[in-house]
Parts: structure tokens; sequence; C-alpha cells
């Protein structure tokens, strides 16, 4: 029988199957050969196959397609080298990025051909149907409310199920733990007003998204810059230097699926973070938005399933899955719950009950994990097309960060760029990016541009990566002084 | 012929109608006699009785309701006297009301069987199944993207619709003058962080709306409170002296039906008002929510289009008089509509899309001034009811503030009574009403309440609003402390 031997040679199996892609040749986002064909080929019984392909896709060679079979995953041909953290401990800083942010996002709209500026899904990543049939149903119940104010805490239908949500957290939430809100980045300014006041120090990730530094900039409040790596997250000895040096108010971390650097935190550092933030009393705003779309299986769990002394402060939101033109969000709030709560409903009372009761009864029908990795294969493979077009465009100085999820690509450019400029003379051409600048206080990413794969990958954003390849091998002119 | 006296005689036969209903022993809610009817008995021109008729509406003695004639209005037994400002100038005040106002929310939510301090339209007045077809519509709409971002400032349609709206101020707003929030009170909340900083000034009605107390509250802003009387409103004479004596930062008013009294200014005082602020270089934070629902036809105007200056921040809302669960509203900000739109997108982003379209393809239906007129009728008789049974159950000492539109009833109890302490037992009987204590950061409500008279009154209401008058008529024991 074939079979026996199964649970030992996967391994074998699974290094003879890269030897077969290499062999044919396959390029990123080909269709790799069948589970059949292999088992036929290697005389090895299908379930022996099926584990190599699992170990495969597990070390990111390969991505499986429901229903189409598994492809080649997109390789990084020039990655970022991690930077030492040094000995160093930063300084806290004022954030004066607002204008710099709102003529960003001005320019894009304005001049924007392609958008790769834009953090959202696109329709055909959407629930559409579904989720248009659960609006339906929100208005036909006669037992619902939906024109009637919602309560304060958020429409129970959609609260019970965020409830089941966080069922595999071990111990998860409880209903009166869980506040709607309009998207996650009300949550994470509900979650600073509770926690900070202007001039206190609040740590975050280096780079950091724009949204949070925007959020810290209209409170004065400073921001105090963290290293975060590539392949492991914030750096930890970093931080813990930091607390040492600095009155912390709060510390607002991406732990899974960062932007723009697209990596997440092991769960090890993760539990230490939330130990150490803990142990100095320092309150944890974890920002999960784009969390359940790290490409790992099952999504690793937030800080928030390891806070014992209820000290996170957990901000996510339906955004990222189910269209973001919802602004549907929550936040559990820890100790400051009850504060963060008040604090909602003097900023805007509650948040509209009708699309909450929609997505309610959207992850009623039990379809959303379905959805979600579905929605997750297809960006994947979107990614792999993207990165198939940057190593065939880019000039090798190009050094690219792999994510792990989400939809960004942090490129770091050679130091004499300049991100800014690069972006402006992108517009001329009608695409839209995010320098380097928007997401730090300090100088060090200028020469640094986000990419989002929002956007289906086709032939027009391959030639729209390929113009914007020609900028940077053409660029050669002094960096203009960024504007501010 | 009967007709050619008619221009001269209607005031004549008004003042013979009256005699009718006084004859016939009508009481509030009754039908008065029809056109014909009266036309007949009294020999004069349908026409005549027709104007005579619109007269005694203007005077608020009966109420037309189309399709059924006319009705016999409230009569309000016990007016609230006017109180003189007198010459003293009062004080800026801290805000501590957050506790009590969050207490009393959730007693009334926990021990409220008949709810009188909600301020929302019941479903019996709402457009539901027109605002259901246009949100199945905007879901329907193929070159929509409802699951995507809006814009910033809002959907187009909506947008759109809401300048229409304006044409009648003279000159209107253009599209870029709006902005879409999430209610009235966002927009509130965002003129304040536009104009004011912790420790400022801001002047506001008394007794103001707790809603925008705690705004003030929650940002560490004084409130400086001016007298507003029953029959005219925000007193100038004291506002004036005010802006003498101290530095103000902002102000806001409830220009046209005020909560908790009811009150609107006339037009030459919300002229003067404007002229006032703008020569102090004050801003004008106008909160509109209610406007659309004073019962003059049409509608005063608000302060904004009076505004010359680029003066007034206009704070409005679709809560009213489309459905509370939209939570929908807009601002145009004036000269800092520009730094309004930034800290909203720093905020939440974006009000979301698909609740704005739908608004927006109902406004498009040209139905919403039709809704609002029929809304209003249903309202004013409403609030006759109301008040017959207040005139039958309360006891003289009870005095009222006639409401000249929106859903609130002020109530002044003998001196030595506390609203707090009646709020606390009527809710044992499973009434919620609101306690003047929360409209004032002063005592000088401490012997008010505010009934809103948002359900739709029945022999229930009737009975509940007889209890409550009981507990007034019983109410011996020394008033206890207000909590804090």
């Amino acid at each position: 029988m074939k079979n026996e031997y199964a649970l030992f040679r996967y391994e074998e199996v699974a290094a003879k199957v890269t030897g077969i892609i290499k062999n044919l040749d396959l390029s990123t986002g080909d269709r790799v050969p069948s589970v059949r064909q292999v088992s036929e080929e290697l005389q090895v019984s299908m379930a022996t196959v099926f584990q190599a392909y699992h170990l495969l896709e597990a070390k990111g060679l390969i991505i499986s397609r429901p229903r189409s079979g598994y492809f080649v995953n997109a390789t990084v041909k020039n990655t970022q080298v991690q930077k030492p953290a040094g000995k160093y401990i930063p300084l806290p800083s004022h954030v004066t990025l607002n204008s710099m942010i709102a003529n960003m996002i001005k320019n894009v709209r304005g001049f924007g051909v392609v958008n790769f500026s834009i953090v959202a899904p696109v329709n055909e990543l959407l629930p559409i149907s579904r989720m248009s049939k659960a609006v339906r149903d929100t208005l036909k119940d006669p037992a619902g409310d939906s024109f009637q104010y919602p309560l304060i805490e958020g429409h129970p239908r959609l609260v019970k199920q965020i409830v089941r949500q966080t069922f595999d957290w071990g111990t998860g939430l409880a209903t009166d733990e869980v506040l709607v809100t309009n998207g996650c980045i009300e949550a994470i300014n509900l979650c600073l007003d509770a926690v900070a006041k202007p001039g206190d120090i609040i740590l975050v990730e280096s780079p950091t998204p724009y949204g949070i530094l925007q959020c810290l900039e209209s409170r004065n409040l400073l921001a105090l810059e963290i290293i975060t790596h590539p392949d492991t997250g914030l750096d930890l000895d970093q931080l813990a230097r930091a607390i040492q040096q600095h009155q912390i108010a709060a510390c607002v971390v991406t732990t899974i699926c960062n932007s723009p650097i697209g990596c997440s935190m092991s769960r090890e550092n993760i539990i230490r973070l939330v130990q150490l933030l803990s142990q100095h009393n320092i309150p944890l705003i974890e920002d999960d938005a784009l969390g359940d779309l790290s490409f790992s299986h099952p999504r690793p769990l937030p800080a928030k399933a390891f806070d014992k002394a209820n000290n996170v402060l957990y901000c996510t939101s339906f955004s990222k899955t189910l269209g973001s033109g919802f602004r549907i969000g929550w936040v559990s709030g820890g100790r400051y719950h009850e504060q963060i709560k008040r604090l909602k409903y003097i900023s805007n009372f509650f948040t509209n009950g009708i699309l909450q009761d929609a997505i309610g009864r959207f992850l009623e029908t039990g379809l959303y994990n379905g959805h979600v990795k579905k929605m997750k294969t297809a960006l994947q493979q979107n990614l792999a097309r993207y990165m198939d077009s940057i190593n065939r465009h880019f000039p090798d100085e190009v050094k690219i960060a792999a994510p792990k999820g989400g939809f960004s690509i942090w490129l770091e450019l050679p130091a004499y760029m300049d991100g800014w400029e690069l972006h402006r003379r992108a517009l001329q051409e009608g695409i839209g990016i995010s320098p380097g600048q928007i997401f730090s206080t300090s100088s060090q990413y200028n020469n640094y541009i986000r990419i989002n794969y929002c956007p289906m990958w086709n032939m027009k954003i391959d030639r729209y990566l390929a113009k914007l390849a020609a900028l940077i091998k053409k660029y050669k002119s002094i960096p203009q002084l960024t504007p501010n």
C-alpha cells in the first residue's frame, strides 16, 4: 500500500515538488501540477502529496485557491535588511504631518488614475450580494427598530456575534466589554482620549500608520517612535529601554499585519509586549483592523487574547473584510471601557443601527470565516502578481519588505531618493503612491514609499508599475525639500 | 355676492369662529366645524372662512390636518413667567454633569416603561417604507460604490440635495461648504474642536441641551450661560454684556426650537445675534437639528442664512425628521470649514456612504417637505393631547413653556421641589423624565423637568401623566441632595 509511508515521506515529497516547480520554470501565479499528477508521477499516496503541499503553503512557496488547485507564490527578489535598533533611546517628538497628509490625499484623489495609496478591498473581494441581502432583511424585519436610536453599546445582534468571534481567544469577551464605533480609527481616537492628555508621550511603531500620527497631532500628543522590523515587528528591547527613560501614557501597536510594513509580531513577542506594558501600567491600544487578513492560518491571536490585567484596549473594524463603506468597527477598552463608552456617547451618541444589524445578520450566517479565507487567498494571489511585476520592472536597489498579510508593500529606495518627490512625479503620470514621509515624525523614511495592492492586478497595473519603475530608474535630481 | 367682502371680513369671521368653539364647549383635539358649515351659518364666502381659519391657525388656536379638517389646538393653562435677566453678568463655570447624565440615561433605559426623556420621532411619524426603498435602491445601483469609502465631504448625491435645501436662504450654500457627519452632535463637537481649546469660555443658552454641556465638559471648556426666555429665546442684552466682560471663544445656540424650552428666536433677534457675534469675531455654532420641526410655516430661517461674515458654523441632522437610527447630519463651517473637514477625517475618516446615498435618493423624490409638514401636524396634534392631559392632571403651581416646535415640554415645579428627586420617584413608577439639573451648570433649574412628547398620545400616556401629576401633588419631603 502506498499510504503506509505517508506520514514519514511528505517532507521528501515537498522537496521533490520544489524541484518540479524549478524544472518546469514556473513563475509567480502559475499553476503547480495537481495533487493527482504528482501522486502518480512520484508513486506516493495523494494524502502524502496533500501534506507536502500544506508544508509548501506554510513556507509561503505556493498558495492554494479553493477548487482551482495550487499556484506559485510570490518571491521577494530584493529583501529589506533588518536595521539594528542600536542602544539609543529615541526622543519623543511633536507630530506636524496633517498638512502633508491632507495634501497627499487631495492630490491622489485629484490626479491618481491608478491609486496605490488607498487601503480598501475592491468590490470583487467583498460579499456584496449577501451583505445587501442582510441590509434588506434588516429593513424588512417588523420586530427591528432600525429607524430608532440603537443602544449605546451597539446593536445586540452585532455585539453577540462579535463576542462569538472572540471565543477562540481562550477567555473571550463578554457583551458588556464591546462598544461599536464608526470604524477602527474612531475606536483608537476614543482610547487615546480615555488614557492621555495633551503633552503626554505615546509609544508608536516606526514607521507608524499615518492615521495614528494624525490622531496624536490633533490631540497635541507626542510620538515616541520605536523601530519596527520587517520580519519581527516592534523592537521590544528598544521599547523596554524607552519605558525606563520616559513617562509613557500609552502605546499604540498594530500587532498583526502592520501597515505600511506588513509585518506581524510573533506570539511570544506579543505575550512579552502585553506583560511588559502591564508591568509598567502603560495601556496598550491595539489596532487589529487588518488582523483577519493575516496570511497565516488560523490568524494569529491579538494581544487582547493574552490580556490578564485588562490593560489592552482592543480596536478593530469590519472595513477591511466586509467593505470600507460601512464604517463599522468596535473597541473593547479593558479597564477604560466605561470611560470610552461615555466619550463615544458625547462624541456622536451611537453608531447607526441599520448597518450594525445587517453585519450581525451576515455574521449569523456563519459565512464570515469562509469569506475571509477566500478573500485572503485572492489577496495573496494578487500580491504574487504585484511582486512579479515589481521583480521584473524595479531596479535591484529597491528593497522590499515581504508582507505577512494586509494590503501594503513597503519599498526602500536608494538613500538619495525622496519619497515625496517621487510621489509628486508619479502623480504627473496618474499614479498614486504614499511617500515614506507621512509614516514618521523623523526623516528616516524619506526614501521609502508604500504601494497598496488593493486594485486587482491586470495588464494596466503592470504597465503603471513599469512606469513607476521607470521614474525610479531615471530619478536623478537632488531631492527637493519636503513641504510641510 | 358674498365674495366681495371677503378681504375685509375674515378677522371678524375669525372672532365669530372663536365664539362658536367656546359655545360648543370644544376641547383640545376636537374637530372644529368645517369651512362649509361656517360659511353657510355665517353667510360668508368659503374663501373668507378659509382666511379666517388661517388666521386662527397662525394664532395657534386651531391646527389643520390635511384631508381631515381643523382641530382645536392646545391651550397652556399655566404659562411660565419670563424671568428678568437683570443687569448681572453670569460667570463662566466648569461643567461636571457627565456622571449625572449617564446615570439618568442608564436609569431611564433600565426602569422606564414610558420614556418621556428620549428625543426621537417614533416610527409612525417616519417615512419608513420610502426610506427602506431608498436604501434598497442604493444597494442595487450597479454604478454605486456603497461598499467603498465615500468622499470625505460626503456622498455627492446627498450633498447636492442638502445644497438644494438651502436655496431659500437667499444665497444658499455651495457643495464645498457642506460636510456630512455622524449626526448633529458630531458636527457640534467638530466645530468646538475647530474654534476652542481647553479652558476657553463658551457662551451657551440657559437652560442648555445637555448634549452640548457634555461636549464642553469632555473638552474642559467653560460654560457661560445666558438666560433664555420661553417666549423670545436667548437674551441678547445679557449676551452683549457678557461679551464686554469676558474673552469668549464661541457661542453655541439653538436659534429655532430650542430644547428643553421649545422656544425660537425671532428673525430680528437672529439677525442681531449674527451681527453682534460677527462684530466681535466670536464664531456662532448654530444647532439647527430641530429647526425643520418649527410649527411656523414656512420654517424660520436659521442664523446661517444671515451670515455675511462666514462666522456661523451651522450644524444639523436628518435624525429628527427621517429617523434617529440613520445618524446622518451635516455641518457648514464658515471660515473654519476646511479645518473641520480635517478634524472629521482624523476622527473617523468618513460617514458611511450607504445611508447618505439613501437619504439623497429620498430627498430627490421631492417628498421631504411634504413629509415634514405632515409630521409637524401630527406632532402638533400630539402636543395638543399632551397639553390637555397636563392641563387636566397637573396642579396649577406647575408652570408650562408652550413649545414652538420640536419634541419638548419644559415644566417649572414649585421652588421647593427637586427635579432629580422627582425623576427618581417617577422611575419607581416606570416613568422616565429629564430633571432640570442636567440642563445647566447652575442650580437654577433644580425645580424643572422636561417631558418629551415623542411617544404618541393614548390612554396609557394619559394614565402615566396622571401618575406623574400625583407624584407632584404628594411631593412633600425635603429635596435630597442632587447626586454628582
